[in-house]
């Protein structure tokens, strides 16, 4: 792996409604990783270069002719997400689900791990002074978490089960130190119905949600069978096409099942947990590259070596 | 199939909060027939001898003491499922899926296939008097169908693909008779894919709701192809425990799976409706008999013979 | 009254989003007349010349670059509100609620009672044949009534009280013609807990929702009384800025009270209703007068007359 | 104000669905100590001798023969409000609004601020290991908080505005110390539209949702022009039957306006709550009292000294 030097583009020049971003920090994500070895991820194809990044945080140096929620300096976290036309889905709230919005580093839409970016203004949300851009950068995975618990409807005093991080002892040590109450170990042997009865067993009762978060069919069985009637199953991890699943016991019992695509209005949110403490993102952020360095940092998320890997795009301030 | 002579027992006494009530008309369902014929369906096994009937409308001719809301003389329909205990699923408005609740000819609860039969009060609706006691004792199955509907959250205007009747064109004729826009004829060999496409065709968009009454795995993956982005599928129908279906097609676009069990808080919105002549369920009822011919009936629903056979329990008073 | 020559004004070019309609029928609101007789409604004052007109149908005659579900030749009904921007509002779904929302006929934004219009293509929606263009201009008084319906969460069964025309025997009369079922005249002298008891005895029970229509002070309190615990009362009529109500009483049964301002996502129901045949609007249109008319039939609504006065702004097709 | 001698009654018997309690920890409400000096509220009169107390937790000495969840020596927390028929309000989750429901210390109900109290084991609730009993205790006017800030929809990250204490610059301090951000002081020479203006300045933008918990008409006045459109506004506090306040103002933004009736389905959450820590409710007990010097306690409530008087009903455990 050479050290590969930066693609010189043009600055872009914000329309009426746009910004200009300094880029100070983006995380390397998953998929990003995925489109640099494979060039896409199911029917997203990677056609001509394209930008990666899609979690980001900036600073405002350019802001566009109809703009009145932001100034330059402002400091923002981006939303990668901006629908394209008012359809059925943003008039109803679920743009997530706009078949043509433009999402960051999905193709052919570029992103944003660059020094100088242009996003739609009602689409960057300022941070307070008490939140660093990492933990701006950091909103777009947290959105994720964000809405797959509103739609599962969590609120205070919801029993969660998580699926996911359950064969590896060292990884239920981390979920335990992030926030988990009572880790539970399984091996692949394990049949859905024992883990489900272990899981209540371990709760003195079973819970109201389950998020999965591996797509493996052994456990959205296990999520389906532990989940309380009247419960509900979130989606988050997405495997094969096809899953053979208990549909009847969770039809019975009307436990739902539902699914996540993206998020939509989680940033506002996000930011009022950030800055009130009430969850702490910081610890995830392991690595830390210079943007001129962005090989070796993807390479280290590759590797699979710690959390988030952050790139840090802005040379003169390279703080967290 | 000899006739057999009906079974004496004793005039039950109402509770405080009980209503005694001379049966009218009491429909068979398919369950009846099968735990006549079966003695059991899935985990539910008839132990001693149980009075069927579940569908029933009948007259108060006592009262319990701490009743206000009815009065002898009042015509009632009957819900057959009463909570036993003010458990959670009860206080927070789904008694449905309370387990400990009472429900009428699921072993070991009676039914009320009978002349005279005692059941609380609160779950005792009185009948206007332009509602007979035949549709009366089709609010049961009219529930199954409101509950499928406020599950899925269907009101004026939604789009609804029914899945059922699909593989017969009789069937399907039957269905455009009550109601039916778009009667789409399917053949085992078809694709869920491409009927999913076809639906699509045919009715110029995709539907917002999918209700699925087969139970049939290859119905409930066109029904998640088929619906659109943001809708519902609702499982009505019931098949094999394991079903393998299109689960990530679901997920990522966020298309929710629910299942329903029986139903809540329906009898008042269904007499609401037959009230007010917005839906018509009388032609439904194909055949009569009188209580002393019930084996008949059975016999005669067991062949599948016309659509609802209506059991007449009072001999005073044959009418629907 | 003198006959107004019609101003001439470029046909408008629309943009990429946009299509251009040759208008077919436009309906006169209250608030047309109002803006004509005083110039303002509120804090919206009128400082320059305006287009009146917001209930509108139209033929596509133009689309623009970027518009897919449009064609030239269709007939469509114009949503008269269109979000200027992606702000918190739209983004969740409640687009009517953003202050920088364009709304036709509210100064300073013009109107459609012209002969060419160009609007967001996203904002015109397609009439299906057996809807007249008229039928299409009635969307926009119809969608306060399902917006205030939704709002309730008016459903199948909802017994609804709807304050207004109850001064007028007159009145009265034809809301039972369109469906109302317990007509009940009161007075100015009768006091709202007396009303709200006779609507109990009406009803033989309080109803689930109240959708207030008068605006005026006693008969809000009359809402309070008359809608049962746990019920909703809709506020569609607007009186004076301070009103005095019963709170306590609407707070300790937990009667919501709540507002509508115009109205979102309703155009597709209102289309599903119209097509099906579910509500029957056209004998509402009373008069009609050509766009060369217009000072005329301006000056009928202003009078009283009838019930909605339509322009037909298409010299070639004067239909429904 | 004399040592008044506890009157001796009979320990009650549990039926079946009920468990025997012996008290421990029963905290003073205000409305304890306002029947205990007016013999009423509203309209509910005391007629005939009444035991106080709604606040209450004890241990199970004895179930009743159908009881399966809780067991001899278990701890539980009392909710007070037990229903005591399947009405509408049951049956659709709402039980708190039941006309018939049986609540402790509301006239003719007995309370249970005494040594052994029998009541509904579905409204008692295990306390886990790590929850006092004088936390349990509490629960109850949590539960207020609870029901009020789910009836508003509150969830991480929204901005409330809670109305009350803001004419004492203690109280505020206290309002601090226990969470408030943003403490505004208020006189009441302000007009509601200045101290809207000047949380809005405070906050940087309008609060979603706005608590209301004095009752004031000028308060309310305050509460629904501070929150912002398609807010919620919360009646906690019960001021004079009716108050004048701007509906239009709420009706136009879609600012809702809901009550509070007590509260229903928040033990479990309030449990999970406390169990969990994120919530810390022991400060507020500021005074203990044995049983036996209960007219004392009455009187340190009456007089407004410090927050909570908890009544110590065991004489063998006195320990929070």
């Amino acid at each position: 792996m050479a050290d590969v030097p930066l693609e010189e583009r043009p600055i872009p020049e914000p329309g009426p409604n746009d910004v200009l971003l300094r880029m100070h920090s983006v995380g390397i994500c998953g998929s990003d990783v995925h489109y640099w070895q494979h060039g896409r991820i199911a029917d997203f194809v990677v056609k001509q270069p394209m930008v990666l990044g899609h979690e980001a945080a900036g600073r405002v140096v350019k802001v566009g002719s109809a703009v009145k929620h932001l100034n330059v300096g402002d400091r923002v976290a981006v939303e990668p997400g901006v629908p394209r036309e008012m359809d059925d889905f943003l008039k109803s709230g679920r743009y997530n689900l706009s078949p043509t919005i433009f999402f960051c580093a999905t193709p052919p839409d570029d992103g944003n791990l660059c020094q100088y970016y242009k996003h739609c203004a009602n689409f960057c949300y300022k941070l307070p002074d008490n939140v660093t851009f990492e933990e701006g950068a950091l909103i777009e995975p947290l959105s994720v978490g964000i809405h797959a618990c509103r739609r599962a409807g969590v609120t205070l005093g919801t029993t969660v089960l998580i699926c996911g991080s359950d064969l590896s002892s060292e990884r239920l040590k981390m979920a335990q130190e992030v926030g988990a109450d009572f880790p539970l170990l399984v091996t692949r042997e394990d049949s859905a119905q024992d883990v489900a009865q272990r899981v209540a067993g371990r709760l003195g009762k079973q819970p109201h949600v389950t998020i999965e978060c591996t797509g493996a069919e052994s456990s959205i069985q296990t999520a389906i069978y532990a989940t309380r009637s009247g419960g509900v199953v979130v989606l988050v991890g997405l495997g094969a096409e096809m899953a053979s699943v208990p549909l009847v016991n969770a039809a019975v019992r009307e436990v739902d099942i539902r699914g996540v695509f993206r998020y939509c209005n989680t940033w506002p949110m996000a930011i009022a947990m950030l800055a009130s403490g009430k969850v702490n993102v910081k610890p995830l952020v392991t690595h830390r590259f210079p943007l001129e360095e962005a090989a070796q940092a993807f390479e280290t998320t590759r590797q699979g070596h710690g959390v988030k890997v952050m790139l840090k795009c802005d040379q003169s301030d390279q703080t967290p």
